[in-house]
C-alpha cells in the first residue's frame, strides 16, 4: 500500500482544499493518507515566514484564488472566512487526540467544514462541541482529554518531528524523504508515491 | 485571439519554468501571452513580501520543488541557481527594451538559460552580452538604450501597473481582471482564458 504523511493544523487556509479532497484522491488514487496534525504557527514564527499578516494584496488573491479552485473542486465555502484563528492550538489538540483514536479525518473534515461554510471559526464554541457531536464524540470527554498535558506533547512532538523532516507550511505531504507543500502539490506527491517522477 | 498578461522579472526563480514552457503553452492552448517585465524586488518590498531572504528551510524547499517540476517539463537545469541577483534592475531595464522592440521573450530565455543552466547570473557580464549576441542583438547598442531614462520609466511604469492590477509576485499571469499567480498557476490562467472558471 503506497501512503502519503498528511501533515496539516487546522488554521491553514489552502489547507481547507486538501482537507476536503483527501478521501476522493485516495480513492482514485490508491494511496493512503495518514493525518499528521501539527503545529504550523509555531513552525513559522521559528521560521519567520509569516505569509498573510501586514500583506493586504496578497491575502485578497489568497481568498480568490481559493475560491476558484474551491469551485473547481465542487466545494462551496463562505469566504472570506476568520482568519487567523485564535482557537488554533486547541483545534489542533483535538485532532491530536483524534489521531490517537482513529477520528482525525473525520473532525477535520467537520470543523472545516463549520469554519469555511457556515461561519464557525474552528478551535472554538460552538464550533468544537458541534464538530464532535457530528462525528459521534462526546465533546466534554474529548474537550478535557484534548487539554491534558499528555496530548499537548504529543502535539509538541509531532511539531518537533514535522520541523526535522522540513516542513514549514501546511499542508505539507511527506512520501518518504520527499516533502510536497500546498494543497496545489498534492498530484505532485501522489505521481511521486507512485512513480518516484511527477508527470 | 485569447489573452494573457505575462508579467514577470527576471530574478524570480519559478518564473524559470514559466519563461522556458511558455512557448509550447501558447501553442497547444492558442492562448497569445504579452510578455511584460516589471522590477518584481521593488514590489516585495513595498509589500513587505520577502519569501525566501532568512529563510533557510523553505531556500532549499524551493530549488528541490523547481528540480522536480522542471524534469517534468523535460528541463536541466542545475540547480541552485545564483540567487538573489546583483543584476536584477538591469536584467530587466534590458527586457523592457526587449518589449518595446519585439524580442523580450528571446532575450528572456537566453538569458534564464545562461543562468539556470550555465551558471551565469542574469543581468551582469557574461551573461547579458552573450544572451544578446545569442539573439542577434547588439549588446553596446542594448544595454547603452537600456540604461537611458526612457527605459528606466517605462519599467517603473510597468512596476506601477502591476501593482495597480494587484500583482505581488513573479510570474503572474492576468486574465481582464483574475490574477494568477505562480508557474503552478499557469493551467488555471488558461482554463480562465478559454472557459472562464478553472477545470
Amino acid at each position: 500500500m503506497l501512503k502519503i504523511d498528511f501533515w496539516y493544523s487546522i488554521g491553514s487556509t489552502y489547507s481547507y482544499l486538501s482537507v476536503m479532497r483527501l478521501s476522493t484522491v485516495a480513492q482514485s488514487s490508491g494511496v493512503r493518507f495518514r493525518w499528521r496534525p501539527f503545529n504550523v504557527r509555531h513552525v513559522m514564527v521559528e521560521q519567520k515566514n509569516i505569509p498573510f499578516k501586514d500583506k493586504p494584496v496578497k491575502s485578497a488573491y489568497m481568498w480568490r484564488d481559493i475560491q476558484r479552485r474551491a469551485q473547481k473542486y465542487s466545494l462551496q465555502p463562505t469566504l472570506p472566512a476568520a482568519y487567523p484563528l485564535a482557537g488554533l492550538v486547541l483545534a489542533n489538540l483535538v485532532a491530536t487526540l483524534g489521531a490517537e483514536e482513529g477520528w482525525a479525518e473525520a473532525y477535520t473534515r467537520a470543523t472545516y467544514q463549520r469554519w469555511f461554510e457556515s461561519k464557525q471559526p474552528a478551535g472554538e464554541e460552538p464550533n468544537l462541541s458541534a464538530s464532535l457531536a457530528d462525528i459521534g464524540q462526546n465533546p466534554t470527554r474529548v474537550l478535557e482529554e484534548a487539554q491534558s498535558s499528555r496530548i499537548s506533547d504529543a502535539l509538541s512532538s509531532a511539531t518537533e518531528k514535522a520541523m526535522e523532516i522540513g516542513v514549514f507550511g501546511s499542508p505539507t505531504f511527506a512520501v518518504g524523504d520527499e516533502i510536497f507543500w500546498g494543497d496545489d502539490r498534492l498530484e505532485d506527491a501522489v505521481d511521486w508515491a507512485r512513480q518516484g517522477r511527477l508527470g
